[in-house]
């Protein structure tokens, strides 16, 4: 059993390392294979994660490269978590945003439709070494735009591919502490592509307890995750719980707002973070995971792969919620476009819930979404400028028409994208 | 053959008449009944029609009433074309978009939803009385906004109704004179929903001269209507023509800004218009069409409805751009959902034809504009508040979510809407 | 927790008696409420069923009715198992089946048909008093023919109704033993209506072992179930086993022939097996479930109905299959109509897994058996003849068109059918 | 314009050629290129050919050729209408199908499924040679079993094809003299396959006459064509007219048993007309279209053939019922199948009307003999004998899957399938 992790540099790696020596008997790990083009990061996460596994006395072996075909040789698992350009690329898109008026975080609005043509090109380059080295591997897309990533894989080549994200598991344990119960002992009756979501349900043991959820937050500020700061009065008419990358939609403007009056962007602080981050991987004294890394975002996410991954060796059966073809579990999308969605996993693979009906304002939120994804990956497949055009007016959060040019000129420009012509 | 008007006051109505002699042979009409529960207005518009008959020798008779049941009673054709609340409504709703930067046009933005939520459950009224007093008779609602109109009766009634614009034939007619042909001679590959369509090929005896047309308005800007005035670099791309009110969405802020520069709203100047056209209908000495009529809009209005009629009445099997239920015409939106599209109209309906592949750009305007159009709907039969709430933040062009409750409660008072609760 | 059985004098009721006192701890049973129109039969097996419990010290009491609202009161679950007209009408379809040369066994064929056409309005009336005596409780319908009664109160009623039929849990069990495994270990990849399915894939710990189960059946005689008595040959070429009812469609002139010269009926024979089973429920001295049960058919039946109570009650999300609305796990059924599938099953219901691509083969036969079943449905709910001609006539075992009126007229009158006309 | 007829020396030809002559005027017919790989029945049908021309002062050319690229070089429609195997090879399907009991008509049973095995792959040779010589022809077919060869052309190649048959337009202008209208003023509401279909409306002058047309042929034979002598009983059931061949499904047994005792086969029968009719093709004396053409069937074939090719040049849009791919006009066949229906014709294609809702008694036996050809297709393209059986026991006329086997082998050693392996 081998699993091999594509971006193996990033500062997120050992949270994995951390929970794939925690669940040490779980999936019998032989090898865990690190990739990642630049080698001093890499080095550093491999060096700390070194120390982790001794003091903890792991039974698999760590290995590193920059050379993708040896990473990817003969693995079980490939996770793809690359970031093309780096954050300096991401505080560029959403300073092309600012500029005009526009959302440029990485997964929405037009950052993420930056993010998605530079970034698409070199995931499909992975997925056709996949082909070749680990024909039989499943892929694992924790790259985003996660969603759009993933519909590409799966449109433009024939790799097994799940699309993961943090937020339904980390919601869930959330809820788990708000009920008391385990998380196993939840279900949510979520319906949405990735980070376009909607919790319509709270089962817990069986009953929907979402009403009573609600009521609580009435009360008491604490209850919601902090980025879920929707009014109530305003859940109680929706009957449901938006994802908090939701109110990119629902509250444009004070986000926007938020973003330029902020003295630094994101990207820039996930700069000082990493930088910090890097300091503890290179202190040989530092053999816990440092406090750090909660502020880099992602909880949960080492959690929310292993268990998947779990499901899957060992015919587990469970529900998860993520990113596949929808088949027919949401009536109005089609059939082959990818949706985050629970699924039943076993061992030969996630297979979608039925989600009954679906509102039509969630739907036509998720139409509109999935049309400009479709039209942004069709766009890399064909090198055409003609589509990415057509992709960023589609988007809802995009430019108007008369202004669409002019910004993607700019998001060409400042990537390189030649290949668009 | 009894053709009733609802709204029979309005200012177009002349040239209804005047189309009604025109063809007298076409289909037998023996009584034109005119209703409107604004007698003075009426009246005038009735005179001056009388005297159009007079001059024309017309063969049918005329008759007026402000009591609805007497001019449906055994009517075989009933045109509702009525406008809740007059020009000052209409000014009102332009108001409200200004005063918070959105669109408040009559069809499309929060202008179409305001004045749908006061208008359906009048023209339900209308059809509950066609059930009664006419229940074989073929609607034909020019109501705007039309396609949304059009899905409220046949939601919520059992009336076999067709929606009607005048776009579409004047479009066409406008076409034959560039290619010097008759109108009978192009058929429009048309898609789309009332006020949100593209033209994607113009067949000209049965060729496609899209292409040729684009080349054309790229050497000439006589070519396309004035209100369709898109870079032709823009058309290339979408390989269709965009209805006029599609700028709405393309190029929103242009317009939104003129619409503030405005020294008069468009509901202002139609105010005007129709003092002078009622000033002209008094005049005893005036016995032909005013001129002033033309700058009222609603080109080809009389034709499109009296082609509409003949193709039923006579069985003639012509297309004709209507808006009827979708069927399966355009895959991806709900089969029993209203589109506007090509359809053969014989003496048993109008029978869409096939749309074929859609644009994923096309369809999920469509598709997110219908969400907002069955919300609606759904508000008005259930009086729910909630409904119209998540109809209005549905609204590519509504508000975001975070300040729709406020502009909500703008309309609900502003109209007095007691049914929303 | 009360369960209530509709046909409790059934001779089947002891085995399922046995299940509760074995699992008595599994979901908290309090009552279990027995109700028949026969109370000779039901009191013969209500004796035997208190020795059973005093033996075993069952901790929940057993009632006895003959009034089926006293039974329904309050129950949280209902089992449907009633068998109108009794063993004689199935003799008698039996005899009209024989007589045209057609199949008439109890659920196939013109058999399953009469049976439907006699059975359905007793069932709906059961389950008018289940909306009103116990409206949140699950019906579980047993009735034969399983898939059709199911239909019928789902197409008729609100009632939530899972139809059960013991194939599918018995074959699962055959093949544990098969490959030494439990049933547990083991997912059928199931498709079809009731008595009307293929295993296409049977899973062992995750890997598809059906090629390796039809090399085994090619050597020996021992591994396929006796029903299942195909050629491997035929099964390699449809690469699934199908149900022992299908025989009567693929291999229909040998069955005909073997019902023909058999000297009793299989309804005589059974008559036969329930004599000598009451004689032992009505001896005070026989306290163990007696040998001729397992003559009786049905097997399993307990085991597969507890199983899905379990997951019903505890939120267990196992996978069952059973008889539910398709939704759209079989593309080219209707998604209303009722199938037999593999449902994961938690507190809020069974959801039918997707059943990916069906090979046209399998579906053409169950698009047109269902097609006969929702006749057959419409003819009993409108209680039209002329729908009941259709249903016989589009019934693939059914009379060709011109001998089915024929046939109808026999079966209206040996069961008084005098709803239709 | 030039118009190519592949089995150009069929005794059908003539009947074409005279309607060319008779609408000379219509489409400016140049060229009619007649191919046939039976030299001397060609020259025999083209020489009579040829005095009908000159009689008549025809404006075309004729052409014959026995190589196909000569003849259809540079086309604009190809005709094809062969019979591989000739009458000898139909005798034998009718033969094989008397010795099992079973139905060998030349297009529906065994017969229908004999012929397509060997009648597809040559017509899948043809269309690619339309590919390379004529790609932008249209391809009309009249190949029995005409749905099923059209289905296959339309899965195996991109040639632009519309199957034809002469029953729909036949019936229409019977109808005609019923109700003493020219064929234009009636329209039939026609549903089904090739061979398999039902009319549920007559629509003249756009008023549904079928009940009327029902109560006149109760009191008169002579109102329907011989060959749907049904019950006029059954006919108020099915509330629709079944094509004559549906006889073969509704009253099975007594046209075996007319098959069975009739001392010669259809197949000999016609045999001795052609006999008959290439004598008098060969003899220069005779100038008019022989009597004995009107009992070779296929009465209406040339003025069908015609009528869609007028409606196809001359952008005509009228309505033929004709078979091409479904899109959504039957919901519950599949988009891309082929069925035979009403559409709109018009330079750019065939353009199917909305079937609207169809009762699941058609519509069930629609998608089982669908499923048998869409098997039958892929067992000529994938070469499968695997395919050929699943489609022999999937053809509700077909033999029990029991019987298959022996059958199919009949069937590939009588005409020589050594494709099928």
């Amino acid at each position: 059993m081998k699993i091999t992790i594509i971006g193996g540099g990033s500062t997120y790696t050992p949270e994995l390392v951390k929970g794939l020596i925690d669940n040490r008997d779980a999936f019998g790990l032989e090898e865990l294979a690190l990739q990642d083009i630049r080698p001093e990061r890499q080095e550093a996460v491999a060096s700390f994660c070194r120390r982790l596994m001794e003091k903890e006395k792991a039974s698999f072996s760590l290995t590193t490269a920059t050379d993708r075909k040896t990473a990817l040789n003969r693995a079980d698992f490939v996770i793809i978590q690359i970031r093309v350009g780096g954050q300096e690329a991401r505080n560029r898109d959403i300073r092309i945003g600012l500029d005009n008026s526009l959302i440029g975080q990485e997964t929405t609005g037009i950052g993420g439709f930056a993010k998605a043509l530079r970034t698409l090109p070199k995931v499909l380059e992975i997925c056709s070494d996949v082909v070749q080295y680990c024909p039989n591997a499943w892929v694992i897309n924790f790259t985003n735009p996660s969603g759009l990533i993933t519909e590409g894989i799966i449109k433009a080549t024939g790799v097994q591919t799940i699309g993961l994200c943090n937020i339904p598991y980390t919601f869930k344990k959330e809820l788990a502490g708000v009920f008391s119960v385990e998380p196993r002992d939840i279900e949510l009756d979520y319906v949405g592509l990735n980070h376009l979501s909607w919790v319509r349900k709270v089962m817990v043991h069986g009953k929907d307890r979402l009403p009573e959820l609600l009521e609580m937050a009435d009360s008491s500020s604490d209850i919601l995750p902090e980025e879920l700061d929707y009014p109530v009065a305003f859940l109680k008419i929706l009957k449901a719980i938006p994802s908090g990358y939701l109110r990119y939609y629902y509250d444009t403007s004070r986000l926007l707002a938020e973003l330029k009056s902020s003295p630094k962007t994101r990207a820039q602080t996930v700069m000082e973070i990493e930088k910090e981050l890097f300091e503890k991987y290179n202190d040989p004294g530092v053999i816990e995971i440092p406090e750090a890394l909660s502020k880099r975002g992602g909880a949960g996410y080492s959690e929310a792969a292993l268990g998947l991954i779990d499901s899957l060796v060992n015919n587990k059966r469970e529900i998860h919620v993520v990113n596949v073809q929808n088949n027919n579990s949401i009536q109005g999308l089609p059939e082959d476009s990818v949706v985050e969605i629970p699924c039943l996993v076993n061992s030969y693979g996630a297979h979608p819930l039925d989600a009954g009906d679906v509102n039509p304002h969630q739907l036509a939120l998720m139409q509109h979404v999935k049309a400009y994804e479709l039209l942004t990956v069709q766009a890399v497949m064909e090198g055409s400028r003609e589509k990415a055009l057509l992709a960023l007016i589609t988007n809802p959060l995009g430019p108007e028409a008369s202004k669409a040019l002019t910004i993607l000129d700019d998001i060409i420009k400042s990537n390189q994208l030649d290949f668009l012509h």
